[in-house]
C-alpha cells in the first residue's frame, strides 16, 4: 500500500538513524505488517531530538508508536498484535493458530532477541570497551544455544507454523535480521534461509524500502559520502 | 484456587531448583494470572533433566508450557493473554484498554526485563567471570535508565493503568522482583511500592505459596541446610 497522509493509522518513526541502524529500525516491522495486511497509513517522523512531551506517547524514547481512530500504543509486539486481529492474513482465528503466532511473538521478543542483540552490541557499539572481548564467549555460548533451538524447531519448514506465515514469523525474521547482520546465522542455514524468504516477501520490501527513502530523504549534510 | 489433579488446564513446572531461583521460576507468573482469574489448574512437575521429547513443548527447554482442552503453548507472555481472554479480571474487553495492558506485557518483557535480567546475571551467575566488574557501568546504565523512564511512567499510581491491575501488570511485577532482589530498585521507591503492591495481592500469595511447596517437597538429599 501507498503511504497515505489522509490514513487513519499512523505510525512514528525516525527521521534519520546512523546507517548501521538504518533497516533495523523497529517500526519497520510495523510497516511491514501493515503492508501485508493491505492497510494504508501515515508517517510521523521525529528527529533524534524527541518533540516535547513524547514520553507520553513512548515512555522508552523509542519507535514505534500507532496510533488510529480506537488506539494509541507502542511496542511492536502489541502493535503487531492489534494488526492482526484486524486482519486474518497475519493471525488465524481458530484459537490454537491463533496463540501460537502470538506464541512466537513472544519468543522472538523475550527469548531470542536479547541475546542475540546484547551479542551483537559486542561485535559493534561497545566493540571499544576492554570488557567486550572477554565477555564474547559467554555472551556467544548463550546466543547461540537459543538460535540452536530455535533451528531445530524450525527444521525444514518454511516458517514457524509449518506453511502459514504470521505476525510470529514476521517478528522472527527481523530479529533473525539483526543476527544475520553481525554474523551470527552462519553455522545456522536454515535460519540464514527463512531470513531471506521473509525478506523476500513483497511488503517486506516495500516497507524497507518504505523505511530507507525517508533516510535519504533527511540525510544530514555531510553524511551522504 | 486450589490445585487440581482433575483440572482441565495443566502448567508445567519444575520440580526443583537451587534457592536463588526459588520464587522466580516463570510459572509463578501463570499460577499467579489463573489464581486472578479464578480458574484451576494441575501441575506437571519436571526435573531439569527434561522428558523425552520436552522440546517439542517448550522448544527453549524452558518453563511453562500451558495446555488445556484447545491449546498448547509456551511463552509466559502468549499464556497471561490466553488467561486474560477467558477472564476480562485480567484483560479488559474495550479495544484501548486491552491493549494498554497488552502492550505493558510486551514493555515488561521486551523492554525492562532483558536490561535488569543481564544485570543481575552480573551480580550473580557472572560474579567470578573477569570481565564482569568492569562490565557493570554499561549494564547498570541501561538498566537504570529503563527503570528511570518506567518510574517516571508510573508515578504515584497503583498500577501502569491507573487503578485497574491488568497482565501487563502481573507481567512488569514478575519482572521487577528480579530487578529488586539484586538491588536495582534502592533509587525507585514507587517501583519498590508498586511489587510490594503486587506481591500483597492474594493471588499472588497462593501462587508462590505453591511452587515453593513444590520446591520443599522435592528438595534433594542433603540440600535442605
Amino acid at each position: 500500500m501507498p503511504i497515505n497522509p489522509q490514513a487513519d493509522i499512523e505510525v512514528t518513526a525516525f527521521r534519520w538513524v546512523p546507517k548501521p541502524a538504518q533497516g533495523l529500525v523497529k517500526d519497520l516491522r510495523v510497516r511491514w505488517a501493515l503492508e501485508e495486511a493491505g492497510l494504508d497509513y501515515r508517517v510521523r517522523l521525529i528527529g533524534m531530538e524527541r518533540p516535547p512531551g513524547y514520553a507520553g506517547d513512548q515512555p522508552f524514547n523509542q519507535v514505534p508508536c500507532f496510533r488510529d481512530e480506537h488506539v494509541r500504543i507502542f511496542e511492536s509486539g502489541a502493535i503487531l498484535q492489534y494488526i492482526g486481529e484486524k486482519s486474518e492474513v497475519l493471525l488465524p482465528r481458530e484459537p490454537q493458530a491463533k496463540y501460537r503466532a502470538i506464541q512466537w511473538s513472544f519468543a522472538a521478543l523475550s527469548s531470542i532477541e536479547p541475546f542475540v542483540q546484547f551479542r551483537a552490541l559486542l561485535n559493534n557499539f561497545w566493540a571499544d570497551q576492554d570488557w567486550a572481548e572477554p565477555a564474547k564467549p559467554t555472551f556467544d555460548r548463550l546466543a547461540r544455544l537459543r538460535l540452536q533451538q530455535l533451528s531445530e524447531r524450525l527444521g525444514g519448514n518454511s516458517w514457524l507454523e509449518a506453511d502459514r506465515f504470521t505476525i510470529g514469523d514476521l517478528m522472527m525474521v527481523t530479529v533473525l535480521r539483526t543476527a544475520d547482520r553481525s554474523g551470527q546465522l552462519g553455522d545456522f542455514p536454515n535460519l540464514a534461509a527463512y531470513v531471506k524468504r521473509g525478506e523476500a516477501r513483497p511488503a517486506f520490501q516495500q516497507a524497507l524500502s518504505d523505511q530507507l527513502a525517508a533516510f535519504r530523504e533527511h540525510e544530514p549534510q555531510g553524511e551522504a559520502a
